[in-house]
């Protein structure tokens, strides 16, 4: 429906329009737009100017344009990514306070880790992550409990493509992956030293609902710390975590 | 561009397509989605087609369709209402600990307070507020706060239409909410007793950001409370929620 002379679709390049905005790129103008997402000029000032009549992009006075408040509601109000991370921040603010560093809840998105929330101490150590970032399946505490608990055929994929190293501790070799993955899914657990930057460890453990994994709960250590601790705090907030989401399965 | 015959946009179906989900409706068919956005259904199906195409819808086994984390992505990852909500967050945690009821954020959006973070105690007093809930300005302290603030013809606008009543104690007298808003101009806060419900007093203070109000922090707390150790935490937080906005403005 409604496709361009290029054959694409509306929907499409409103996706592309949209996936110009980054954490670094909050306001742009309707030409800078058209050329991250290689609109010609035209057609982008037509879509910013329907996007902002419809209150996905909002524009401010020297005619720039940023997301807007109703996409963010639409994008939130009947999210099942809400309904988890509900479910999840206040057992995350006990590991949290527990912990003192960073607490995260990460998900499986397009064969990568995307985080859903993360907690930091003020005065934690290094960490790369943040909301709505996404990191390597293979090169992330999260990522592996993810990828240790995807379908086989996903696993095998990653295990076959280039495995980028990340950190001086990112698992590279498919062999020692694969053996690391079925440890994670014996011990319920991943620590993972260096495995995103040199100076941290991550340890993560599996949240599931309704029987599959469906979600990472991770915090990222100073690599020299006891990660005991913050196992223990994982794993019974992963446990009360699964509790809520029972009580609210819809 | 793209209009279909009615002279509706392929975008603006698309907006009320996602308008159809909710809190309380976070799974649907196709067809449940076309009646509910007054939509042919053959549209209706050819739209979610292309949604679950792009990462905006997902669907499940049995083909109903929810909110897709792309979406969310997409909504969060440039938003400035992630940038006021991770730099409120901390401080919220910090109103969380010291006061153990619910502590909220607000903005102003399409004329009415549109809540984008709530933390609340396990134990704490009731509360309809939740995270992409929306509540009338003049029927909630975080409302009336913005109202207070917001530019003189949305206040206009708003005294001068009919004012219901949500709760026990909502003003519905348009010379007394007058007078109430100008108070908060002046004291810096609101204590609004059973605004929204007979057993609750929401309290709330502004943030400003670049010499503006943006956004409400407020608690609820049960009808009987002393609101004083609230302003108190509402007022400190505020002020350093501010600081974390001018040291991140982009």
């Amino acid at each position: 429906m409604a496709n361009s002379r290029s054959g694409e679709s509306v929907i499409e390049r409103v996706v592309r329009v949209l996936e110009t905005f980054s954490a670094e790129r909050t306001v742009q103008t309707a030409s800078e737009i058209g050329r991250r997402a290689q609109l010609p000029s035209s057609t982008a000032h037509r879509l910013v100017e329907e996007l902002v009549a419809s209150g996905i992009l909002e524009r401010d006075e020297e005619q720039r344009v940023r997301l807007g408040m109703h996409l963010w509601e639409l994008a939130l109000r009947g999210s099942t990514a809400l309904r988890l991370r509900q479910a999840a921040l206040p057992h995350m603010e006990r590991v949290q306070s527990a912990i003192r560093e960073h607490t995260q809840l990460a998900v499986l998105e397009q064969e990568e880790a995307l985080f859903l929330e993360r907690l930091s101490h003020p005065d934690a150590g290094a960490n790369i992550t943040r909301v709505a970032g996404r990191l390597p399946l293979h090169a992330s505490s999260s990522g592996l409990v993810l990828l240790a608990h995807a379908d086989p055929g996903l696993r095998e994929r990653v295990l076959a493509a280039p495995l980028r190293s990340l950190g001086p501790g990112t698992i590279t070799d498919p062999q020692l992956l694969r053996r690391v993955l079925a440890g994670i899914r014996r011990s319920g657990h991943v620590v993972a030293p260096g495995s995103v930057e040199g100076v941290s460890t991550g340890v993560a453990v599996p949240i599931r609902d309704a029987g599959s994994v469906i979600a990472a709960l991770s915090v990222v250590l100073p690599r020299a710390s006891d990660p005991a601790a913050a196992v223990r705090a994982l794993s019974d907030a992963a446990v009360r975590i699964e509790e809520e989401l029972r009580a609210t399965r819809v």
